[in-house]
């Protein structure tokens, strides 16, 4: 999907958002405008969204809610100015009655008066605050991601969103771990500090069982896992829900805002 | 030492500094003016007090330095307006070329004008955060206090003070680790995050053998071991360092100053 290289400044978000919008853009926006805020979308009928704002101010840390958009209307001006979310995400899945129906690149036809959409904090942000920390993330100087894991943690239903506790798992030494914990603490808009250290088991995880194979489960001898709660959980909600209709970005290529990360730090 | 139940009210800070002034309380000051900041203190003639302040300043974490007192100057306004180091701890050691000489509860008559007082912070102030927080200490509520181990790990070295850094180990289940770390990190002037968590054995230490024998070492199956920086690695380096004359604190019969303890929060 990233075969070709963009012919566009990938750093600049301007620029970016104008090859998404254009169409010309279609991949993953990892490493894109790398200051700025990237946020999980999740776009719903009005049926459904008070609900999932329920869903999402009961279960902070899986579902940081960023923004939510008035009824009907595609802009998300807290976000950025010009945002019009049926054409600035790169790709889009539509799910209907909880199933994926199809991948589209504009979701201008698919428009309804009755559409709210979500945009929640993703870990980006935070992986990006570690990093300009000096912290090493190996899988990702590898071209992975976290790995994934599902919990048997349950988070908090709200209505017919119900969902066990998806994380993402990050391995670090001792110190880093320390400084993990502090630095993703300042982010609490990014899913924050982790749900859980040390023993996987304890949350019912399997490190060689990984969530739809994402993601690298890689820990070596001297370090210690790390487990943050994940922006999969709301999809997984989301699915188990079945609202009629139901879309959110494809994975890994979210909405560009214009928020720096630098910004959502709390202290 | 604590035998007889104080005829003072033990809560409030100038109670216990009249009491311990007159010399009718020589006790532990653990639990006492429990909102206020205790002090390690360490006393040391003008020929070791720069090398000393160089130790504190490479090695803030085992020896946050929270007042210096001028060169012969009993006070320490910055802690409490009517301090006088001379009487207001319960008891002292005083060490005479890196050996303890004698416990005595006045120091009015080893007084010498080229005295230098160094106050430094202690993990009561972050224990007390921990549990207004409402995390558990298992130690405290048996009376004990935190587990104390040597590690291998050397600290920095300045002039002849040198010494491997001492630790206290509290253990927590992972949630209370992740808050332990959150809250802590808020107080670097008493120790602030922990230097370790995880396996003892990477920083040279084996849970069954504590310091002197101080403190509990119980880490319960589900729980992970987490390391402080202790204010005892200071005790080490100086009585390494062999000045003619050191006066300190004896063991948990702190200085207990002015200072609130939610006031050192950083952020």
């Amino acid at each position: 999907m990233n075969s070709r290289a963009p012919d566009f400044d990938t750093r600049d978000v301007t620029s970016v958002r104008k090859a998404v919008r254009s169409g010309a853009y279609v991949g993953y926006t990892a490493g894109f405008a790398p200051d700025r805020v990237q946020a999980n979308i999740c776009i719903l009928p009005r049926s459904h969204a008070e609900d999932f704002l329920l869903y999402c101010q009961r279960n902070p840390q899986p579902c940081p809610l960023i923004a939510r958009s008035d009824v009907g209307d595609p802009c998300l001006p807290t976000l950025g100015e010009d945002i019009d979310i049926r054409t600035d995400v790169p790709r889009y899945h539509v799910f209907r009655d909880g199933q994926l129906a199809e991948e589209v690149t504009d979701i201008s036809r698919l428009w309804q008066d009755d559409l709210v959409t979500f945009a929640l904090g993703c870990s980006f942000s935070f992986e990006y605050a570690l990093v300009e920390a000096g912290i090493a993330l190996r899988y990702l100087e590898r071209g992975e991601v976290a790995g994934v894991y599902e919990t048997t943690v349950d988070t908090m239903p709200a209505g017919d969103f119900r969902a066990k506790l998806v994380v993402t798992m990050r391995p670090f030494a001792a110190r880093e771990a320390i400084r993990a914990i502090q630095i993703t603490s300042r982010f609490p808009n990014v899913h924050g500090a982790p749900v859980h250290i040390g023993d996987p088991g304890l949350i019912g995880v399997d490190l060689s069982k990984r969530y739809r194979e994402v993601g690298s489960g890689e820990v070596l001898p001297h370090e210690i896992p790390l487990f943050w709660a994940c922006g999969l959980t709301p999809q997984l909600a989301t699915a188990n829900a079945k609202p009629p209709l139901c879309i959110t970005h494809a994975p890994s290529s979210m909405l560009i805002t214009d928020l720096r990360n630098a910004g959502l730090a709390s202290f």
